[in-house]
């Protein structure tokens, strides 16, 4: 059996080869700790500073600005916990303002705060994912210490107004006399949008390497100069004291790699991707009756088409899409191995059989319209099929 | 020029050829997100679990028992923080007890608790580096939540008594109507000592992949059953709630690899390496004059040797070897980039001037006889002539 036509890059991507030739040269001969003196750490030190200095350009910052992570996860941690702690030990306040939305990254991360006494107030978003600007700056209290709201959301593709968002908590922070630094979770958004971070006016930014052809286990947190800052992985002295460990050198290697070429085929994949995805979107609201689309109908990711059908159960649907030779999910990987509603999908609305009947697909470099043909061939006559023998809810 | 003789393994190690070959797939065509239910998920799934068997087995614990991390930096932390903070929040106190001579991912973490109201101990250590087991028991208190000393010191080698400081332990908590739970920073023993969790007697243990052969950007944190702990990286559910992120597959593959080849080829290593390091030291102490071995005689790492040399400026001492093709360290590569004294020599107690003057020595698989030869017929003549012209200290 072929493996099956791959339709979930949003959760995870190949590594691009050429991302993994870059890579191995670390791995083996090159193998120093950059934190020495000698040739090998001398060696290893050269090439995190090209890495470096690639990710920056991309981002449109300093070198110095791009903290070195494990990953996604770590980064949007460390933005959030790194921010909000250290306002608090200054006294600044202990209050936190994002969106219902968010990954759970962001979200158990500001449950975690909660147990310290931290307030949240959790922005709704409307029925499409979007979330106003006026809302969130409404919700900017005297002791509000960070705003985190995410690029583009994960479940369903909409792209929030982030630069809006941003001048509209500066406007609310300058009428109370203060600043207020801005995150992003822009884990989504490397080949699809623009991630400068000037244009988007954030503070600090969360990417992860795997969602865009780099290797699993590296992340980059940007941090603009001043922001304030407590580091929540402590030990040596690298990045700058802002995250201890020994650098993972062929990760950052290979993740700057693959930022570069992921921003460089930019603007030739977002209007081919676009166009698969609307047949895409077409063909299924066409083909399947009592189907819907989840998130905004056009500020969407190009990639990224989420499906809700009435009366299917969506993981028994991507299963059998994976036996029909077609990788799809149920939206958030993170939580995709238990069986409860999406807080994104209830979050916007939608009914609770809705919202358990949802599969995403997010498409990446190597599909192509045969792919998109594929799941239009397969996937009416499933979600027929479950819907007439067992495709209801368990009781 | 060929590259210089590595002599630094305490730092870092070569990832493994074969740790390489069986991580390669896992970056390429088997790329799947584990937490998903397609076909490139299971596949990515099937192969963490079989790695968290595999890493199990070297410990002797459950598979369930292995918190998969970036790092060994990660794993102290989440130990140090995570441990202490659950036990805080819980009500049972805000007290650490840990060694002067722990790396300092535990000293860093440490003082980042005391930021938030928790006391810590600080137990000394022997002039040879060893702690005494009635001294830990001693400072442990009816609000200590945690005491984690190393297993065996980065910079002097020296191996600590970790069964007996967990026994004394175990006897005091008893006495208080507690159990405090005991955490060993073993970064440094993989291949050199045994591993055994309940050997050990520990409740966490943290390691570190490129210390043994495994890639960079990736470790482990062992945490016995029902040991209390707050997540320190938050989002989905991974690592069963105790660490969020998508799993680095690659590296936990890469990792399970490394670990048992270091177990399995420790007994045949260890006398090997420890007649090269005999050599090693009796070479340098009979060829220097007013040279010192660091750490304790017999109790050390077999791959170990750090030397003090009195008037000599340890870091351009590293600098002449790397350039006669040697390549050694000072002793903690987490700091070797800032030129001050370290805090393990200081708490030894040797003299400033002493401390600043020295280089360490950690064997590895690949050296022989004739690099043992090599540092021996370099080393005593760049020592006598940083004495001789410009080996003080600068003024």
């Amino acid at each position: 059996m072929t493996a099956p036509v791959y339709l979930d890059h949003a959760a995870t991507t190949p590594v691009r080869p050429e991302v993994v030739e870059v890579m191995l040269p670390f791995l083996t001969e090159r193998f120093g700790n950059p934190s020495g003196v000698h040739h090998y750490a001398r060696e290893a030190q050269r090439a995190l500073d090209r890495a470096r200095r690639d990710l920056a350009e991309v981002l449109g910052c300093r070198p110095a600005d791009v903290v070195l992570t494990s990953g996604g996860t770590e980064s949007v941690n460390a933005a959030v916990r790194g921010i909000s702690l250290a306002q608090a030990l200054a006294g600044v306040g202990r209050h936190v303002v994002t969106t219902a939305i968010e990954h759970h990254a962001v979200l158990h991360t500001c449950q975690y705060l909660e147990k310290f006494g931290f307030q949240v107030t959790y922005v709704p978003p409307d029925p499409e994912g979007l979330v106003l600007p006026d809302q969130v700056a409404a919700a900017v209290r005297q002791d509000t210490v960070l705003v985190s709201v995410m690029l583009a959301n994960n479940e369903v593709g909409t792209i929030l107004p982030v630069p809006e968002i941003v001048r509209a908590v500066r406007s609310r922070a300058r009428a109370l006399g203060r600043r207020i630094p801005v995150h992003t979770d822009a884990v989504q958004a490397p080949g699809l949008l623009p991630l400068s971070v000037d244009g988007l006016g954030v503070d600090a930014l969360s990417l992860s390497a795997h969602k865009f052809g780099g290797p699993k286990g590296m992340g980059l947190l940007y941090l603009r100069k001043a922001t304030p800052f407590l580091s929540q992985q402590t030990g040596g002295g690298q990045e700058r004291q802002r995250r201890a460990g020994t650098e993972n050198v062929a990760g950052a290697v290979g993740m700057a790699t693959a930022l570069r070429l992921a921003e460089a085929g930019r603007t030739a994949a977002v209007p081919r991707l676009t166009a698969l995805r609307d047949r895409l979107i077409q063909g299924v609201l066409a083909a399947v009756p009592d189907a819907r689309l989840n998130g905004h109908r056009r500020r969407r990711l190009a990639n990224h088409a989420s499906f809700s059908f009435a009366g299917v159960e969506g993981d028994r649907l991507i299963a059998q899409l994976d036996a029909a030779g077609i990788a799809a999910s149920n939206g958030s990987a993170c939580s995709s191995a238990t069986w409860e509603p999406s807080h994104v999908l209830l979050a916007l609305g939608l009914p609770l059989e809705w919202a358990l009947g949802t599969v995403r697909f997010t498409l990446g470099p190597e599909n192509t319209d045969a792919d998109v043909d594929h799941v239009l061939a397969v996937l009416p006559r499933l979600v027929a099929r479950l819907r007439e023998h067992g495709g209801a809810l368990p009781k």
